[in-house]
């Protein structure tokens, strides 16, 4: 039976009140979280006095590999939820990888709504922000970066 | 004296259950809130209990005439809330033109972070969502908006 479902949960940008009742319930029911952070995702259990429950670390570097353990999860019928560190997954944070390997398996990916920071700086813009280009994080290196900049 | 703040305030997109504890709190602290729709902005007030404050019809078309009531309550030393119908203002909805008037007027506009469309769809994707464009809605003609979507 395939019934578990990968909710994707959007955490605060660094004000833990931001985060929605729904969200923070979805939290609460899950008995599996994958993380990108796991000592992050440990913070937010623990401040808000939540058991923390059986957490898989779910990295960039790791993406594909916690999938297959995240796929066994969701085949037993076991809800897992994934959270990167600040944000919405997938936006300039892993999550893509994830959704497309368990999508494949034949599993549904539910987003929750809730904190990015880009569309929270668009929205005191004071010039029309629509259509809008979101390039990512740019380049470490000073050379490459302004680059990018002038691109 | 000029003390009072622009909060810029995300909606939900649907379900209530979405708005944060903290933005939950600002509604409930302001006196003054412009809206885009002030019915939607009164249903709000009116499913948390909370009493409705002196609401200002904000959308796109008299942006600017409401920014300059804003502004009186602004000159005040009274803080006012800024809402759309749902997600985050400025992204495919009004605000920047309020933005623009009040901080001309030398007041400071802060955003609160919350649901937006936009940044929730992404997350589900199953490919690279970084970098990406955002076009925002399409033209309700058939004619231009499939030259809009294959341009």
């Amino acid at each position: 039976m395939k019934t578990g479902t990968l909710w994707i949960i959007p955490t605060p940008l660094g004000n833990l009140g931001d985060f929605s009742k729904r969200t923070l319930e979805t939290l609460k029911n899950l008995t599996v979280v994958a993380a990108e952070d796991t000592r992050e995702c440990r913070k937010i259990y623990s401040h808000f006095e939540m058991p923390t429950p059986h957490l898989i670390r779910c990295d960039e570097a790791c993406e594909r590999k916690a999938a297959e353990q995240i796929i066994r999860s969701l085949e037993e019928g076991t809800d897992v939820g994934f959270i990167t560190d600040a944000g919405t997954p997938s936006v300039s944070d892993p999550g893509w990888r994830l959704v497309d390997s368990i999508t494949k398996a034949g599993f549904l990916a539910i987003p929750l709504t809730g904190p990015s920071a880009v569309t929270t700086a668009l929205s005191v813009c004071h010039f029309p922000t629509t259509p809008f280009m979101f390039q990512g994080f740019l380049d470490r290196k000073e050379g490459r970066r302004k680059k990018e900049m002038l691109a």
